[in-house]
């Protein structure tokens, strides 16, 4: 029997669009003559380093409304994993494993799924695969809220946290404007080292709405006496002043902003909780006005109520992509998505070596920043309304959405 | 000119079925052959002090669309206070003023939209029209997110907060699933004295997924070395534990569990905030295994983008039923909901004098709490599902919904 099989798998932090790569990924091994099984390794690569699998098409093609369901259900439907593959010259004896699961299982091509972390491991799989001349094709399909990935227009999941953002940043509007009296409200959004999110607040803007009224992004210096000159010329005009900050603001030196620090994560990245209370805290003790912040927190990055129909279908259409590139011999390299128009918004799907990728991000121009570093240009604005458009159809169960049944991941 | 017109305000906290309330008095105007203008007072009983008011029925004849979107439209469309009125018999000139307002106006009734110190607001103005012999009718209609009004079987607001709390707390499951690692995930949900809101997140629970494994609330006492024990055992069935908690959750003294406290407001509540924090603390100190916790913030009482059908519905209908109250003579009293059957869910509405409802709070009956204090029981599960039933439409423009305009309330 010459069976020929793909694996794919998930990792890093969730987004509401992963799955629909996912989903992607699995319609397009369907519809290819190339492959027969698609096999899910869960939780990311440890999943095969523990070989746990989930047959895909099979689960797929006896349950006909899967692939729907997949597409808007949040966060990992193979569960994620932050693992960080050593560098084979100093210690191969994971790849050798990894690998011979792949012949074990006739692996043609591996999918992996993720943000910048993950497309280290693609890096590191593709050079092992070169070193050893292994056919097996190694496609990284991206994903990040942070929308922080070189080469590529944006990242899928990033429109639909941006929607959940400027959706919500709205309904606090409502929800502030509602007393006559002074008020600041802070509100906190992800996005380490990249303000995309943050300035995708800005979309919350229409005829009757101008907030937020100040924005502080992690591509500018944060400085604490512009923040309350900002805060206090605002109070000047409005009763209720509404600031969107991300929570990796920093000041000249490089340091956060914050109101705690914690210990680093697995890949050295520190773990930021704050910026919202820090800057709370100096409007209490500086200006005196009421004020509250709000953490939007994991909320922004799995709330697939809310997803964005464009980030959705593009997701599903990089899975799709990944599944395509593979039959037709690419490998090292990374799905990316090319603005060919903005008006009308016109989309091409291509690919990039993953050496040009990896271990880069990618920050907002500062020509779309204003000048004076509290708000974004509507060169910004322009780049970030067409991702939100368009609403998913999520269906409902008693109540609450009809999510795919995750079980398989939550026990011990 | 023999004019009768009415006047509405809105007041307290906002809710996502507060304008629905609002929507259905203007139909329920509009309906009558007893009122001609509806205005609207801006910022509760202070738009009457300040004589800050809109013409509704007006906005309302000019826009075809405006009682749809007013219905699903978040927070209060005429703005609210938290103005407490004073003893008449201390100072009766408010209300001197008020009456003098409504007979300049030619309101022969008077509808107050919000909840618990809203109400207290109708007994006062119900009590003065009773004793210079008005025969203006005053009628509170419900709202809060906490359910906690007496006699009525809910309140408008809950149904869509709850539906946002179990959609949320389903959603923060999948975030949470995806990590092959021991974790604990604190979510902390409003609810000052009465636990109906965090109770809710048990309607988080379907075929697949367990979450929440506790649930805290304030009307049973809270032991840390208890809490600690429960979550050490749920660990040891599982890698993901998932927690909700209440605001209020308080110790045997009746200490409240928190990070931190702040002032009490202008009704002498304490403002509360860190019971989430608290936990995850405990958790952080004493079991050391990954630990977060979620502070659901104003997003549950304001994304209309997830309200109930069911509760818009019925907010709408209690807006309209305080017309109906007023034009046959009833005042002094709030409308009230009466559930007749749960299986199917049906309803009845009605009125109850609002001197047996102001300023009393209703909590969670304690036989429809486990006898550990750490979950709810189906009894409870039974009273809370039909409540969050059916999703409504809005409409989007450019990405975000389109809700109503309130740039009325914005400026300075």
């Amino acid at each position: 029997m010459n069976q020929s099989n793909c694996m794919v798998a998930q990792s890093g932090g969730p987004t509401v669009a992963i799955n629909a790569s996912l989903a992607g990924v699995i319609q397009g091994v369907m519809d290819s003559d190339q492959y027969n099984i698609c096999y899910g390794a869960v939780n990311g690569v440890l999943g095969i380093l523990n070989e746990n699998y989930l047959n895909l098409t099979g689960i797929v093609s006896e349950d006909a409304g899967a692939i729907d369901r997949l597409k808007t259900t949040p966060a990992m439907y193979l569960g994620s994993c932050r693992h960080k593959l050593p560098n084979y010259k100093d210690d191969d004896s994971p790849y050798v494993f990894i690998f011979n699961q792949f012949a074990k299982l006739h692996i043609k091509a591996f999918f992996y799924i993720g943000g910048n972390d993950s497309m280290d491991t693609v890096l590191k799989l593709s050079d092992y695969a070169k070193k050893i001349n292994s056919d097996i094709r190694i496609i990284g399909v991206p994903k990040t809220i942070d929308n922080d990935l070189c080469v590529t227009d944006h990242t899928p999941g990033f429109g639909s946290a941006a929607k959940y953002i400027a959706t919500s940043l709205l309904e606090i509007a409502h929800d502030t404007f509602i007393y006559a009296v002074k008020s600041v409200t802070i509100v906190e959004i992800m996005g380490r080292d990249a303000g995309w999110l943050t300035a995708a607040s800005a979309l919350a803007r229409n005829e009757y709405n101008t907030a937020p009224h100040l924005i502080y992004l992690p591509e500018t210096v944060f400085d604490k006496e512009q923040f309350l000159n900002d805060v206090r010329n605002m109070l000047k005009h409005r009763n209720n002043v509404i600031v969107a900050v991300s929570e990796g603001i920093h000041d000249a030196d490089g340091n956060y902003i914050t109101a705690s620090k914690s210990a680093v994560d697995t890949f050295g990245h520190q773990q930021l909780s704050g910026a919202g209370k820090a800057l709370e805290f100096m409007v209490k003790e500086n200006i005196g006005v009421k004020v509250r912040s709000v953490e939007v927190n994991v909320l922004q990055r799995c709330a697939s109520h809310l997803a964005s129909l464009t980030d959705i279908e593009e997701a599903f259409a990089q899975g799709q992509k990944a599944v395509s590139l593979a039959s037709s011999g690419v490998t090292a390299s990374m799905v990316t998505i090319t603005r060919t128009s903005n008006h009308p918004y016109t989309v091409e799907y291509g690919y990039s070596e993953i050496c040009d990728i990896a271990n880069e991000a990618k920050s907002i121009p500062v020509e779309w920043i204003n000048e004076k570093g509290n708000d974004v240009k509507p060169e910004l604005i322009e780049y970030l309304s067409p991702l939100i458009q368009g609403e998913v159809s999520v269906s409902y169960n008693n109540g609450i959405p009809s999510y795919m049944n995750v079980s398989h991941l939550s026990h011990s």
